[in-house]
């Protein structure tokens, strides 16, 4: 079994309650038991991981090398401002994909820039909790890259 | 079977033999044969079409509505500047997903920016041809909303 | 009779079918046929032309050289980006005057500045088809200025 | 008989006596007179007012409410700066045409942004006394669809 | 009883009648009559006053010199770009407190800036005649401040 | 009894203690018991809490869901980037007022900025221990309008 | 004797009352009398006129047609934002000369940039009532050129 | 014999005839004929190839691979934003110089920017024909390079 | 003993695991003990700090008042956006130095600006381990200004 | 007698011969001759010096230090971006009067700015060799000011 | 013979001695030989000159005049802020050809923008040595045109 | 010995004289002893060197290859504009280290850039003289890496 860390970083905690015609009405547990089935599909073991502090998450990508195979990161509001969370994505050999929940480059302005992509393999926007269950689908892919298992 | 568009902006019909440090080595054929038979487990029919026309890509999408069901398209170069496929795909009814081989926010400056992602259900980007692979199972979870046979 | 061409850009040839909200409910041929009938009032006789094609619309308006005495271009979304239209308008003697259907200025950032109206004599936006009918007067007014027949 | 306000900003007095090689050499009074004539062709009777006082302009804005049908208004330098002009006009029911007697899009940088265009109904611009010919135009239009008369 | 000065920009005139959905359906009297009787609450002796005209609020600040304690003031459209009025109230020795019935933050680009907000002791925007309210209170916390009677 | 929580962000419990020039000479206990005591006034029961962790700012935001019927917070620093505090404040149903001691308007160009603001219903800022005083004024009106007990 | 028109825009009525460290102790009247005084020498009847009004301003340069060889205008505050008055000072045939009492470009940001300027002969900032008296030295000096006597 | 590949972009088959001040009077045909002959003194069998496309010109640069050994290339007004066209530069072995007729640093702003330079080896402009054959010259260099024929 | 507390920001105890090319080899304890084994020649007692956490550094700093005599502090990522870190520099009494390892000027645009380094004396960038010790030379200085022992 | 000390920066050695659509027919011995006479009428004995090279006036600045009383300075090219010459002119107790020929506001962007403006006293620009009798009144005022025999 | 003065700036000394990756291995000497040869055989006689200062070179440009008839001017870093060498440029008769060894559009973003470029007749960079080998081709072009011997 | 150069930049030869509140009371000559004394305890003979001419100052870098193995640069104004210095301190072998006086970060925005610190290995600001005496500490740490004697 692949072992996945997904991270989930600020108020995800309150999906399904808060602007539900921004982050739809699933709930963070639903979304997770969604990504954990999936997962299980591609042959990945899916550990899921949610906190509203900044210096938590940089810890938990610290903890993940040699621990988990792939990165799936949400970096909410942190997507923004945060270099540090950045500069742990790029600190540890572990590949890290970014995903939203919402399309955020049809959003506010402040929302188009994200300054942690630079330091993921890739991105994904927009799906709800299809950009999780696209993140695995990209993850399987990296896996059979690096394996060198992979066929056109 | 749900009928898909691929379409693939300009240059990409160079793909494997062009920037191979940044676009891989695979071949836009090579690309496309993946897409299909991933579109297939997924009870997918793909269409793949290329062009280095503004004008015959916007006119492409405008012939999509009512063929296909979901457009996924990486629209190169023009995803800096092209108002116009902007436009196109959001005067068709069919839901589109913009992809990139390349993780475009680790580029240059120039490339950060995409004019036709707010136009777009959600972007993927930087994972090679896994970006198209993971726009499939985006696509899949587009159509299962769209028939209410989603379940977390 | 005057002649009087009417260029119409990218995604146009949708109209009445898309984002009606913004662009209303006429189709591109009964805006043709009301231009063409207020025309006739005014001793015009009104060509259309649509493309989505940036390099058809620059050499339609090549072509009006010699052909047409005012051109009315609507440039959609080129408006914002294709220099190449511009230097075309600004390459013929035939003055040329920008349409828009609805107001530019209330809508996106991205669709306030015109690259094209530099080289126009003037601008109409936010009128509908009414912007065309507004053109066609300004038009007969910048006719009777060449002929030096209008008065106060 | 349709009642349509006709509003001259700053400086527009002057009119045929300054900078002719940009405002042309009609007198502020003779473009009343072409206005006022054409109006009545239309079925409006056109009242005509100027101002170099920002605030007097906003209360003869104000003052239309019930009174006009449709302002039409040249706010000169006022365009580029006025926001209680540009909310003058919103929060009064009349619709609204921005005219200019000059291309602004042709001329100095700081004559390139409108804060006013957002509030009116559309923008006119460039055929100098033509401008406020094509506002009338546009006017009819607007009228007409208001009343429902309107066909294609 | 202290004076306090009540000045509204312009526009606000027309509270109660134009975009209530931004400015509520108060009326210009029915929020002057509630702050008079606020006022007295906090033995304040409240004068209110409005125009359109930039200079004569320039020259109302002017007067407030010698007559009044505090000046509260809603600059409307005038925040964002009335230097005069900012000089004005940096030139009296009366302390003013710019209020706004919305939250300007919360509002499109360009009434974000206030250039006024620097020449005053305070600013408070968004809470309707709630914000005209509050700054009573902060009116009595300078007054008391100034006359050395506030305890925490 | 009302209950209203104030929340302090970073560095605020050094009040009093630090540049006495901008923030005043009253410790953050003196504010507390001030605004408690206000509050009492308007029956209200104040809850007061500090942190100079984010992550804990948010979560005592997420937490007075359910348990207090109006937030007044000072985010310090926070204000100017902290993208997460700002969804914080919108996912709640529970309104917030944002404070400010200083006028951060008159202060350097990075604290002119709130990214905060567009998620409260308003901003107070400027009047040192008076800006949360006057917050529990448009705190009793917000819950005034809310109850439909408020009358001019 | 040449006539001189001297302009005083918002606030300069409170010369020597206001910010005094900025602009000074004298007052209007004081600077009125001393550049009286030194344009006799000069053979000019100096005429002095101040307002907060924009409108007055714009309608006080129109007047000067015919009426004054030169303007001396100090804006204020209008120097940053008024287009108008420097449609004003290019549409009459009278040269202008821009002064202002303390150094602009020392101040402020928002204070750097003279939107009136490029409508001036040339402009003079610094030097209290020494910008008014240097100003009557390039006035004499406009003058001289334009009968030709002017001898190096 | 060497083959070189000269390129024209859009609007100018017009040259000779539209905005003679600008690009001088010479046609397309004179600027080919004395290219050729020049090629001709350096040994180069010069093609020369004009489009409005930016399809087209894209294409036309693919197909060089192989069949020309410099491209020389006056983008025209696709200078200034297609990518497309930068990325096919780029994407190709063949080496390219771009030329202008113009200055282009000495006209409008939105000429001052080249997006497709940094894809070219060299950038010559503003000598007219000149900068034809210039870039000839610079041909023939690169081509010695090439061939470790070059000699200080 | 003079007291020295020296603060490193998040990510730093991963140092000389991750990328050493920026960073080079030495790991966070030999960094500390060098620091250390210098300061001690100073006549330093140096304690070393790390802490990914943004609120556990603004306290670590709120504690050094009257507990150090010097700051050496390098924010890593909080360098470029964490304002609560300044205001808790700039809020206590012991003064701070900023450190980083590499040269930020000669990285990413996005880590040219410091938004601490205006709270510090000073800032040293660029050194590696050097950076520190040179901190501990400036250490040294400034207390030996403090205590007026420092001659030329 | 007065001592006053005149510098003139780069290119102003061709005054006369060059751009003289822009900088006038009088060459710079002429200008010389001027501001000695008329300096003489104010009781200044004028020193007049032009360099091409930065250092070169960063010297004479200091060296007139104990020297000159006034420096009126035309830095040319060095005003938009000698910092040098700036912090020379800061450096020195002597007070300095920028002075330009043309009126820089009305010319290219570039020429808008002026870095040294801020060290100066005031600045003076747009009226020829007036620009430097204009200071020579502006000079005499400064010295009477710091004599005390200034009267209104 | 025609004259043709060839100036490089600033550092061009060490040329094939520093960063020889991007300038190549040339020495200037080198350099100069080869121009000189080149220019022997289009009837040129070629001046070089190299300076570190940018007055000397200021003076050169000026010394120029009735000199030379064409200068090839390398400004090296001045490039990109010395407004006193396109001044210079500007300020004589002789036509001046601006070149740079790099493409200025590959490197950095502050070596983009030229400042010198719009007072030159055209610009060549990225040819290495065989950027001042196609200025000699431009220059016989300028002089041809001159003498009206060139033929298309 | 090793050889260090320490290089101060324009105006430094008034410090102690100029502006003392910014840059302290010492003489330029107290610094240069007392950065050779220091010198001297880490063994390194250091030769000081001042110069007002950019010029100069790009020349003794280039002399220096050879000569001294760390070159101590302070480049005073030309920190924010002289491209060329950078150029300088890139193209010879020598490390340098920039080294300010004052913390350029906390003064005027036009001091925040430094176009040299690219070049050099490190930057530090804002200890006085305590900048030098840490640039050779940080020298010594550099030329113990270069002998590899450096020991954590």
């Amino acid at each position: 079994m692949h072992r996945v860390l997904v991270i989930h970083g600020p108020n995800l905690n309150l999906l399904g309650k808060r602007e539900t015609d921004i982050y739809g009405t699933l709930t963070l547990e639903e979304i997770n038991t969604a990504v954990r089935a999936k997962g299980l599909e591609y042959g990945m073991q899916v550990e899921t991981y949610q906190s509203n502090h900044e210096g938590d998450i940089v810890e938990k990508i610290h903890a993940a090398e040699g621990d988990a195979e792939v990165i799936i990161v949400n970096p909410g509001a942190f997507t923004h401002y945060s270099i540090a969370i950045r500069d742990a994505m790029a600190s540890v050999q572990v590949p890290s994909i970014e995903v939203h929940l919402s399309n955020i480059y049809a959003r506010e302005e402040l929302r188009h820039k994200s300054v942690t992509a630079p330091a993921a393999v890739g991105q994904i926007s927009g799906f709800g909790v299809g950009s999780y269950l696209a993140a695995l689908t990209a993850a399987d892919h990296i896996l059979k890259l690096a394996k060198g298992t992979w066929r056109p």
